[in-house]
């Protein structure tokens, strides 16, 4: 690393306190999206931070709450990164369970607890002072940056696809950064580059226009939890095949680097066995760990319900049930495609049931862990966090990161900055001061190594 | 029918209006079992009533209400009828559904309504004045009788079949015949020959210990949901048929007889479909619609649960699930034996499924409609409600006949006499004057008959 950042990193550590207040000023105002608590407030404050740096910011409306762009393009000839991040938080419910109020930011033990504080205010503020810091230390940049930060993740992001497709000039950008998510439990960093997609559908069958007693019309009236019982069991096999005709179809299969990077992956199995009580993983059983979680498609049942669910029995002929499922849908699958195979295979084995599919899924992203910002980026990690970073070719869980993958066509990388044990959405979210201070680090070197890319 | 019968049907009818009111006088005295209200009381007047006609008469206690058991043996030579029926009553709420109170029995439009009117106070108190109409008149009965009248049918029988094995000799008799439940729609009277059993059960399965997110577990931990589906797939196929290994065993095929008896059974089979709102009926299709209800077992979800219910979708993998079902046994099946059948079926095909069986089922029942008390009692409906019966050679429903055909080896009959909208169980239950009527008269033609027997 070449001094220049040696000497911005030394200014950050020096304001590492004064941050960590900063912050905490952030942090009481809320920002509720699910509430429409404070968007506007914070919008305006964050658009004013980002314009006291000399950045091109407005803040835009959308159909919900407004996006907040800020454009840096001092820097011909090098890259430009588009960092994207939420300013809204969950809803601080159930209040009393709160040990300090979580509009009012407290430190203790090394943690600042407070809504928001990781997910994701310290998280897209971190990238705002890194940016900062080399303002102020070298009166530039090394690279051009685009911030994007939204105000809807937690109401599900809405209007963002919508957004960065009507905006691609106001967003161009060669890759896209998103500090949001956990560290490793073992506090290592880790750098993450796709992500699974999902759709949620729901089956619904009534056969009756009642229930009857199963003693006078079995036999005779249709039951619908079988109707839904024989309609699932075709969907997916007890051998873990899900057998949704068609459902494979254009998987892009893992690369021998992708395969390598799950293996490498460390985990306690016993660890993880004990702490959920299991005695088995799901089938099928000669799959690898973290293949299961990265590079194959799942159909869960979120839930499934009819008929009677009181004490005891009931000899009770249900009229209707309904199931709920979702799909994680892998690189190469389409949420529209796979909904449309669903449809046909719900019509071609139980045309009694009904369909009903949620408005937009999310697609799978897909970055290829040989894209030449890589490396950059790892070496951020390193330098921010002092440990070189874990490497998932896809994210388990679905982020949108598609928008920058397939909707502005440029690589997208995750680079989370909190602490695994930050409590997002839940009571005592919190953040440690050493994650806050490593993710200021890792913004600065970012940058600093975007800038120096051949 | 000899004249000594037209007697008796003619000081019957001449009563007509009295046994009303001495219905309504039993009506007006509350015995809800589920409730422990009244029964001590209404079991010492049904008594009474007993005794005055000379019955020899016991109020025998049980662990839970008391048996009454009346015999008269002095008609040596004479075929001996048990005839049952339970003087419990089922809670009267809600009880501002009621038009009049439900212990305050009023006619209105040729009905009496009150609590157990149909269910069952009328039922056996006709067969109670019948007796007492022959003795009138002739001054002896044609044959010989014993009544059990139990207190708890409401509740589910407990103590029925253990205090009928417990007094075989008390009960000592040739047949059974009940007279309870509802005549055809038609106002046709019925006579039942024996009926379906019935065993109750429930799968549970846990695999995590909590609920976890679909997209970062999801492919990892086994989702109980499906493994319901998977085992109840292997319980019953799409074709409708049941698959449990062995279910089927020792099943006595139906007779000849029996087949045409069902076959010739009166069916709107459209008015049926559109009153339920059907569009097909239950697989396997091409079943005659009786045959479905009388000669074939079924397998019955009456719930299954687990996961997310709520509006929308929640990306959850449920940590349990259970599901409820019941099997209707036809005759030549065991609860105990298809329980422990049900039980091998669930440890081979799902081990970590907890199958948790009700303490007791019921034996299906079967009386051949070939017995030579069939003809009798036949004739006996006809004379009573002017009308030939239908012939269902078994219930649909379960009926604890088996107490009779199982544990005492003697054939059972049922003979309703309510009319089909009593509305049992529910506000305004009710009786006509005429089904009640039609009832004592059957009962005092049902003694003469047997007694006639050659």
């Amino acid at each position: 690393m070449p001094s220049d950042l040696s000497a911005v990193l030394a200014h950050i550590d020096a304001q590492r306190d004064d941050y960590v207040a900063r912050l905490s000023d952030y942090l009481s105002h809320p920002s509720i999206s699910a509430e429409n608590v404070g968007i506007a407030e914070v919008a305006g404050l964050l658009a004013d931070m980002l314009r006291d740096l000399g950045l091109e910011t407005s803040v835009l409306p959308t159909a919900g709450h407004p996006m907040i762009v800020a454009r840096h393009d001092a820097a011909p000839g090098k890259p430009t990164v588009l960092l994207y991040g939420h300013y809204d938080v969950q809803p601080a419910d159930p209040v009393d369970l709160w040990t300090s109020p979580p509009f009012t930011p407290e430190v203790r033990d090394g943690r600042l607890y407070a809504r928001g504080v990781a997910d994701n205010k310290g998280q897209h503020i971190a990238q705002i002072l890194a940016v900062e810091a080399h303002l102020k230390v070298r009166g530039e940049l090394p690279c051009n940056l685009v911030f994007l930060l939204e105000g809807e993740e937690e109401i599900g992001s809405p209007n963002l696809a919508g957004f960065v497709a009507e905006n691609r000039d106001l967003l161009r950008a060669d890759l896209a950064v998103t500090a949001d998510g956990p560290l490793h439990p073992s506090g290592k960093p880790t750098l993450v580059f796709g992500s699974r997609g999902v759709v949620s559908f729901e089956l619904r069958v009534r056969h009756a226009r009642r229930d009857v007693h199963s003693g006078n019309y079995g036999g005779v009236v249709p039951n619908p939890l079988w109707t839904l019982v024989h309609l699932l069991g075709t969907m997916k096999n007890a051998a873990g095949e899900i057998t949704i005709e068609g459902l494979h179809d254009g998987i892009v299969p893992p690369t021998a680097e992708e395969r390598a990077a799950v293996a490498a992956l460390p985990l306690d199995r016993d660890a993880y066995m004990r702490d959920l009580g299991l005695t088995r993983l799901d089938a099928p059983q000669d799959i690898p760990f973290f293949d299961r979680l990265s590079f194959r498609p799942t159909l869960t049942i979120n839930g499934l319900h009819g008929g009677y669910g009181g004490p005891g029995s009931k000899t009770v002929l249900p009229c209707e049930a309904f199931a709920k499922c979702d799909i994680r849908l892998v690189p190469g699958q389409e949420p529209d495609d796979v909904m449309a195979k669903v449809a046909a295979h719900v019509a071609r084995h139980a045309p009694e049931v009904e369909l009903v599919g949620e408005k937009m899924g999310m697609k799978p992203s897909r970055t290829p862990m040989s894209s030449p910002f890589a490396a950059p980026i790892r070496e951020a990690l390193t330098r921010g966090f002092g440990e070189a970073p874990l490497l998932y070719p896809i994210s388990f869980g679905s982020l949108p990161g598609y928008v920058f993958t397939d909707v502005l066509g440029i690589p997208n990388f995750v680079t989370p900055y909190a602490n695994a044990d930050s409590a997002n959405h839940a009571p005592d979210e919190n953040m440690t001061l050493d994650c806050f201070h490593g993710g200021i680090r890792t913004g600065a070197a970012l940058l600093q190594a975007l800038g120096e890319m051949e």
